[in-house]
């Protein structure tokens, strides 16, 4: 069973997992605030339900496979097949209305990613990679079979002075992190804050040139990964290792562009 | 005549500009550099075509009035009725794959903005608002007739310490501005960057409680005054006069943390 066959099963996931979080969206319910004390850290009701629900659907499907999620925490991360889900990322832009979060669906197989899915209900979007390619997909209209489907595909950059980088915000960044940062960003042409999940397919569809974040975790990396890869592009800890398991993260869509951040970063 | 009978007019000039518009969007047509040398400052074609668009519309239909534009400058600024256009606030945004860009068309009765628009054709939104009232109004298919309709309303917010605020970037404040920005930055709960005219209308929806800026422009602030304003949200330059003229800009949901930020900012 190679990763592609799972396509439709994540499709489903993110219909589903839509489908829970939409009514929560631009609606007045409250956030929970479930950090103690620290940053500002939301978490809804929306997020909760989606990760139960899609994980109550990949038990069906799937008994064998792990989980990891980031509302729930893991089942048999240890399984063939592990799961790594995020049910609203980018709950900070959630809250304050923009559409600029998403839900990762990413499958790990042994230990590697090989498929991964962004999907956007509102602006009703999925972006989704396997490694080898990586495709958008719109949906007109509720209910239409109406799609759209597009090759996602990063741009060409020779280097920092010509390109456009993004980050969550540099407030995330711990200090010495953020100098190492702001020796990228100070290179570059055009700067953008916010984005999470969204950013980094932007980059995969060749608007954006190069991300550089700290503190990630799996979930908001591992279902990115085949999608950026997918489309050509680079990811990687600053360090230049495995992204799969979160932390400070680099992803660019031209190696030229990797490489002189990559030696900004050191 | 009323402000309100140019209801029904103002949607078919967001119409015209978003068709001229989306196009374009998320194309890999490059942008041109407008500035000479300084802050990066992209137009687009689209930009162009839609200003040219609507300023022939308005010409047709009201030959008297005036035209503010961000693109071709302005005509008769000394008529009764003035509109004010920016056919795409955002373009930051837009240039990088974002949807919180919008079309922004402004009209004003003796130097007075009395209607407002921010039109986002991709995620098929429409904020506007008279000064009274303020509405969104979404379209769930292209060419259907099933839009939906919800009456905008601020938020309450009893101070900064429960604030979410935004700004477009810190870096396009002057130094001196910046400090005081960051004044009121540091005692607020949550804040998010970038977001344009899209922040002004979350302002306006609820879910955003204070904007700073500075440096806007009349076509970057004339349309949306009436939409916040008919929210019940209050809309000022920072030294509480007339927002119109644009300059150094501040919204808030409620007049608590409006105070608290103007006297931060004085």
């Amino acid at each position: 069973m190679t990763a592609i066959d799972f396509a439709a099963f994540v499709d489903e996931l993110a219909t589903l997992a839509g489908e829970t979080i939409l009514p929560f969206f631009r609606t007045h319910i409250g956030a929970e605030d479930k950090s103690r004390g620290g940053v500002f850290d939301p978490v809804t009701e929306a997020d909760r339900a989606a990760e139960a629900a899609m994980r109550r659907r990949i038990g069906e499907a799937f008994p064998a496979h792990g989980v990891i999620g980031e509302e729930y925490g893991s089942d048999r991360p240890d399984a063939d097949y592990v799961w790594v889900l995020d049910p609203i990322d980018g709950t900070k832009s959630f809250i304050s209305g923009l559409p600029l979060w998403g839900t990762l669906i990413g499958l790990m197989h042994k230990g590697r990613p090989v498929y991964g899915m962004m999907a956007q209900p509102f602006t009703r979007e999925r972006f989704y990679g396997d490694g080898a390619a990586a495709s958008w997909r719109g949906y007109p209209a509720r209910g239409s079979d109406m799609s759209s489907t597009r090759v996602l595909r990063v741009r060409e950059c020779a280097c920092l002075a010509e390109a456009t980088i993004m980050t969550t915000s540099p407030m995330l960044f711990a200090e010495a992190e953020r100098e190492a940062y702001r020796r990228v960003e100070e290179k570059t042409r055009l700067l953008r804050y916010g984005g999470d999940c969204y950013a980094y397919c932007m980059l995969a569809s060749g608007f954006i040139d190069v991300i550089v974040e700290a503190g990630l975790k799996p979930h908001d990396i591992v279902a990115l990964t085949p999608i950026i890869e997918g489309a050509g592009g680079i990811v990687t800890t600053w360090e230049g290792s495995d992204a799969a398991k979160g932390g400070r993260i680099i992803a660019a869509g031209d190696r030229r562009v990797y490489d002189e951040a990559i030696r900004l970063l050191a």
